[in-house]
């Protein structure tokens, strides 16, 4: 039996929510790639976030992926046809995902979208969601991710900050919206923050939640990428060469029953051995910022992290 | 007579206080440089900021500059030797006018340092000021670029961030402490808030006036830089060819009188003939942006702004 091969990318630490709640629903070897020397991509043009994500996905096709994630609401918002038409393994953005599960939840039809500047900019949340018959107000709200990555999660500051921004954006938007979606991945973090400060009636969509779902869902719906399937032939990935061997955290393709016997990571330490999951982090700057945030988004300790050069 | 040729970097719009603050004081034609696709810089690790500025560097010196500010703290503190050793044009940093300015000024030879994360490690200032006798307390206050660049100038948000870190940098620092040094050149903009909440006794040092001295001395000193020295030729600098006309503000290589017959711009309508500057700007992601904020930081009208790709 052979896990599926998860690449997951994102600007930087934000994807680890969606890393996060994939790990939580699925076992897979999950590829993290966080471009940090470039982020953050909320403030770049379209053209620039392409030719960056595109570099990203060439990388992790490298490292034998059979299915990436685009864990980055401005990348997906401004250039998924660019990287699925660039790629040669099946992308799933975090903007459809979250878009249709607002639609399944919504009774008014009408929902409030908060997210980066770029991604409101590129008005993908509110085209998704019209698709689905659903009205989206777009609020930027450009103070969260800095007050994420400065640790102030419950933190009087940030509150008074979503109390500005979400009055705003409620004293904007059709008065029946239901739904508040949650539209960049560092927002997972002060969700139960924002639940408080959020209207009662209002339900809350997470787009890290909704992505790992859709992904979950391919999986099972195609057998060569399920983990129920059989080996798929075992040989080595590539990039898994004697090199790279002592920052690779788990990577087994031995039966599980023997990995488990052989090795456990902090990382996979509760979970059972039928549910393995194994962890590679890949960044573009320095790693020791990555392990630190890493470990607050992912809630447990992260202690290997691979730098990559991209250029530029 | 031929004004100088001063080359600004920044990574973004932050280095505009410091241009701001040269043009009140000496005319010169100002080429600014934002390397808006790759910022901020103060996340990112010394390695790849040595990397982008001396790009900007050979991109600036290929448009004939006379000197390079480094108009970017954590670029000089991260990468100043580094500039310093590619560039064939004299350097000017941030850090070291600052930290002479606070020495001068400091009775207690004891001072509070607030800039980015990064320039906070990297321990320029701290290594600066000791060189002068003065003891430095550094804070990073990661929070004020985000707020300065949502245009929250005035407002009780910001106000309580800064009472925060200002509180945490007051009970850690040496008691007797009286300079504040304003180690990051968007802090400018927060200055009179920043100054109603610091102790009455404390000098705030504004790292873009000391840096905007520091190049006029340099200017005075250098009689080929000078714009009071005789005309160095008059040929066209590189770069400045038919297809760069469209975005040049008010390249003049006339007779002053002459170019002031002949044209005014918005920059420069209240400058005198004898105290003429120009100003170029180049960015290397979104122009509509950076025109947007350059307005605010300028406290006037940026129209004209070209993009440049200098890859990756």
């Amino acid at each position: 039996m052979t896990l599926p091969r998860i690449g997951v990318f994102d600007s930087g630490v934000g994807g680890l929510t969606v890393l996060k709640a994939m790990s939580e629903q699925f076992p897979a070897h999950y590829l993290y790639f966080g471009d940090t020397a470039r982020l953050p991509y909320g403030t770049k043009s379209a053209e620039t976030v392409a030719r960056y994500a595109i570099g990203a996905t060439r990388f992790l096709e490298a490292q034998n992926i059979d299915l990436l994630v685009i864990a980055c609401n401005t990348a997906t918002a401004l250039a998924f046809p660019l990287i699925q038409q660039a790629a040669h393994v099946p992308v799933v953005g975090v903007v459809e995902p979250g878009a249709a599960m607002a639609a399944e939840l919504s009774k008014s039809r009408a929902a409030i979208v908060i997210a980066t500047e770029a991604t409101v900019s590129s008005h993908a949340y509110r085209d998704a969601l019209q698709r689905h018959g659903v009205a989206a107000h777009e609020k930027a709200c450009p103070l969260f991710v800095p007050l994420v990555e400065e640790g102030w999660i419950e933190h009087p500051v940030t509150e008074q900050v979503a109390r500005i921004y979400l009055g705003e954006a409620l004293a904007q938007a059709p008065q029946q919206a239901d739904v508040l979606v949650l539209a960049c991945t560092h927002y997972p973090l002060i969700a139960p923050l924002l639940r408080r400060i959020a209207p009662e009636h209002m339900q809350i969509v997470d787009s890290a939640e909704s992505t790992a779902r859709a992904v979950k869902k391919i999986i099972e719906k195609h057998p060569t990428l399920s983990p129920t399937a059989g080996d798929k032939g075992g040989a080595p990935a590539q990039g898994l060469d004697e090199e790279n061997q002592g920052v690779i955290l788990s990577e087994v393709r031995l039966p599980l029953a023997a990995a488990e016997r052989s090795r456990r990571t902090p990382m996979d330490a509760k979970v059972s051995p039928a549910e393995h999951r194994t962890f590679r982090f890949y960044v573009t700057d320095s790693t020791d910022k990555f392990k630190r945030l890493a470990t607050r988004f992912l809630g447990r300790q992260v202690d290997h992290v691979e730098h990559v050069d991209l250029g530029g």
